[in-house]
């Protein structure tokens, strides 16, 4: 029995969704059982990079949330209507939700989750934070045991780009965003990136999950980056920071001190100078990180890609397959056929082959090796000869100096197979002039 | 009605766990819902750091796993006997299990996996793997939409130890085990760890779940440390290089081309020089990391403690939380009182409440502020005077240069409550030698 999805959305997101979902080879075997019942958009005549049959799509997005057949509703048209006017639809017609819509989902929590909960859905939102990262995930289940002190995060890609091509150029801000603009990676109107108003929905979600309450998102401080000048960069820099703009959320009493008595949090985006050596520093261009603290778990971050299509689908099908896996384990029969209970495909082991594992002679890698050689005028075009003619060829060898009154030679090769490279070694160690070849390694 | 834990081992790992459980406050609501039920160990004269009632411990750790009163069964005994067969034992009798043993997970898992799956009970091993950060569960649920095609991990602490410390002290590797050893990063019997064996267990499960097949042990292709020379590092560093013990388990045939009809894996361990640039070159010390790559998503990466008393309880106690929220949604009512499918409590929100949010002037950070002043030689002075009359203080005050024919001056302050910054600010705004405040940032 397939688990239908009805999707909103056939833009940048909901098009990686349906590529992953119409190729479910080599990946979880519970995608095969999904199926894209409808698909809702604005226009019919818009020529589509995926290949779906042309009656799945549809304008008329109510009828998707109110489909009786739709298992799993999920929302990638973006802005606040009709997205949220049409989740809350899909929740009171008992659909599970999957969205990607930050901008809803730091507004409009509180509705949408009483909701839910009263309807007995689930509505997931990896893909509303940090694009392919998971961490949304790891908040609610992996780290859940912790007392969470403190989120940080580069949540907006575009802010981060320029502020990395402002620190490596030493450009000024509106230059750097003119040219974001032109590639692509900053939006014709920016506001919404650069002032900060993505960060601070990303973090108002984060902290609503980090310390298990709702937040206003007017609560929220929000500075943005419009104001950073070349020479802030500059002085920064030279003081040992480089500048981010960093959404934070943290509780004022972290180490949870009955006597301070305080549960207030702190919540804010701006940007922030980082010294360099803080792990958030290496962040460049439209990556993502989030650090996150907590007792007794120390800090853990997550780094990836924060936006595009394929990361974002790749949370929004997670989702999608977390949904049905429940819906697995609750419908129709929950036992197997040894009356035991079914389990989540997701969270039990579903394989039961084994798995075939390449000899280490066929790997394609680069090779170090550092040979000991007689000090004569030959021995680099001996070795050199000796790997060409095992197919091994070099990037690089260097004569690094004398030890023990021995040549000591460095080689680096090209990706080469590692059976040829080793058949090679063994003529070289054969070679008079080589006396020792103290090491090899792989490189990657 | 409380879910029943049995503790196997109250060492490092279990002194952990059971530090959590009984310290619920500020972590998820279920925790409260966990009880210790029996803990078994090995000696009951042994004084502990956990204060448990001294009747909760046995060293018949049998009659816990048979308990019928046990719900889940956490073992961290470590060692593979008793392990396995306590392990076999509580999934026989209808136990879930939590296990940190990547020996035993590693080497048993099929037969551990296909008792599970035939009894209807999970095994869940998120503390098995590169001990705090999550990563079991995001390559279980939160990537598992994606074809994964490599996962590249520095999963053995006491070898990125003794390679960091190799390339920051142009030390040898015999000298810096021996002061590893003294400092305990490293066992008196390092074999496990400086021989790839325990790296080579942790890539065994990694690609067992990521690539959906089990993984023989023995077909993982091995090499430890211990020929690692001081020479090598610094001739690596020279070409660009750093050297990390790196597992990867690779597809073969990572863009499933149906042509090349391979389904064969890499999995191996060895020392691997890695550029300067990559993302894995600048894990070090005893922290651990794994960067997972799949399609759509790209590169992930997931860095942190991997080891250790509070980061390795925390993935235990999360995979137990796991179980718990599990076994609420089916057991006794599986219905809200209104009816609605009662709804697992980690992945609903289960929260309705709003935080409270700190005003930004309470905000205690350090704080950039770019002053331009008159030339005049009593003006940092000044500066300083009217900060310290709002206490606050400062870390670094410097002239860099001039602009415009004033005086540029960059000040740096030490943390500091922002409402006292701002006053101050205020008041050195009127200040006639001050002629303006281009920026002010904060800093991290
Ligand atoms: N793009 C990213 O990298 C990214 C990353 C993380 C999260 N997100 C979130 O994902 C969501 C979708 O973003 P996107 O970049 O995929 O947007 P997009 O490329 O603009 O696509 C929007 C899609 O929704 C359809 N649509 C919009 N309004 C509609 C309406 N009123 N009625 C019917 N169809 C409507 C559009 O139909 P037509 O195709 O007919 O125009 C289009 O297919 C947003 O909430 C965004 O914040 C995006
Ligand atoms: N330590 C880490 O940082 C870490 C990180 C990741 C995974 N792990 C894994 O976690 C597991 C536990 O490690 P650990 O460091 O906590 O070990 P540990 O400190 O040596 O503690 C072992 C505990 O198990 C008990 N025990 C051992 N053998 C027993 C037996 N035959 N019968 C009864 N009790 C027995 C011991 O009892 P007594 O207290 O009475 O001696 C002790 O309480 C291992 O599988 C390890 O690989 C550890």
């Amino acid at each position: 029995m397939a688990f239908k999805v009805g999707l909103l959305g056939l833009g940048t997101v909901g098009t990686g969704t349906a590529d992953i979902l119409l190729n479910p080879s080599q990946r979880h075997p519970l995608l095969k059982e999904l199926e894209i019942h409808r698909v809702g958009v604005r226009s019919l005549d818009k020529a589509r990079t995926v290949n779906l049959p042309p009656e799945l799509l549809t304008t008329d997005l109510e009828s998707i949330v109110t489909d009786p057949e739709v298992d799993i509703v999920v929302e990638v048209i973006g802005g606040l209507e009709p997205a949220r006017s049409l989740i809350l639809q899909a929740i009171a017609h008992g659909k599970h939700v999957v969205t990607a819509n930050k901008a809803v989902i730091a507004r409009y929590n509180d509705e949408i989750f009483t909701a839910a909960t009263d309807a007995g859905v689930y509505v997931l939102i990896e893909a509303a934070v940090a694009g392919g990262i998971p961490v949304i995930e790891p908040l609610k289940q992996s780290l859940c045991a912790n007392r969470l002190q403190t989120i940080t995060g580069i949540v907006n890609g575009t802010t981060n780009y320029i502020l990395s091509r402002m620190q490596s150029e030493g450009s000024d801000f509106n230059a750097v965003l003119a040219d974001a603009q032109q590639l692509g990676y900053a939006e014709a109107d920016p506001t919404a990136d650069v002032d900060g108003f993505d960060a601070a929905d990303k973090i108002a979600i984060l902290a609503s999950l980090a310390f298990g309450g709702r937040i206003k998102l007017e609560e929220v401080h929000r500075e943005g980056i419009r104001q950073i000048t070349a020479a802030d960069i500059t002085y920064a820099d030279k003081l040992g920071f480089v500048i981010k703009l960093l959404a934070t959320a943290k509780r004022d009493n972290p180490t949870f001190d009955e006597a301070l008595n305080s549960d207030q949090l702190q919540v804010r985006v701006h940007p922030t100078l980082v010294p360099k050596d803080h792990p958030l520093a290496s962040i460049n261009g439209v990556f993502n990180a989030v650090l996150i603290e907590g007792d007794p778990v120390g800090q853990v971050m997550f780094f990836g890609p924060g936006a595009g299509s394929g990361p974002t689908a790749s949370a929004v099908v997670s989702d999608i397959l977390n949904i049905a896996a429940i819906l697995k384990v609750e419908r129709g029969s929950a036992v197997q056929a040894n009356g035991k209970p079914l389990l989540d495909p997701l969270l039990a082991c579903s394989h039961q082959h084994y798995c075939t594992i390449a000899p280490i002679e066929e790997l394609e890698t680069r090779f170090y090796a550092r040979v000991l050689a007689e000090d004569s005028p030959g021995v680099i075009g001996r070795l050199g000869t000796c790997f060409g003619q095992h197919n091994v060829s070099l990037e690089s060898v260097v004569q690094i100096g004398l030890r023990d009154n021995r040549a000591e030679i460095v080689v680096i090769t090209h990706h080469v197979r590692e059976g040829n490279f080793r058949q090679a070694l063994q003529e070289i160690k054969a070679v008079d002039a080589i006396a020792d070849i103290p090491s090899t390694l792989r490189v990657l």
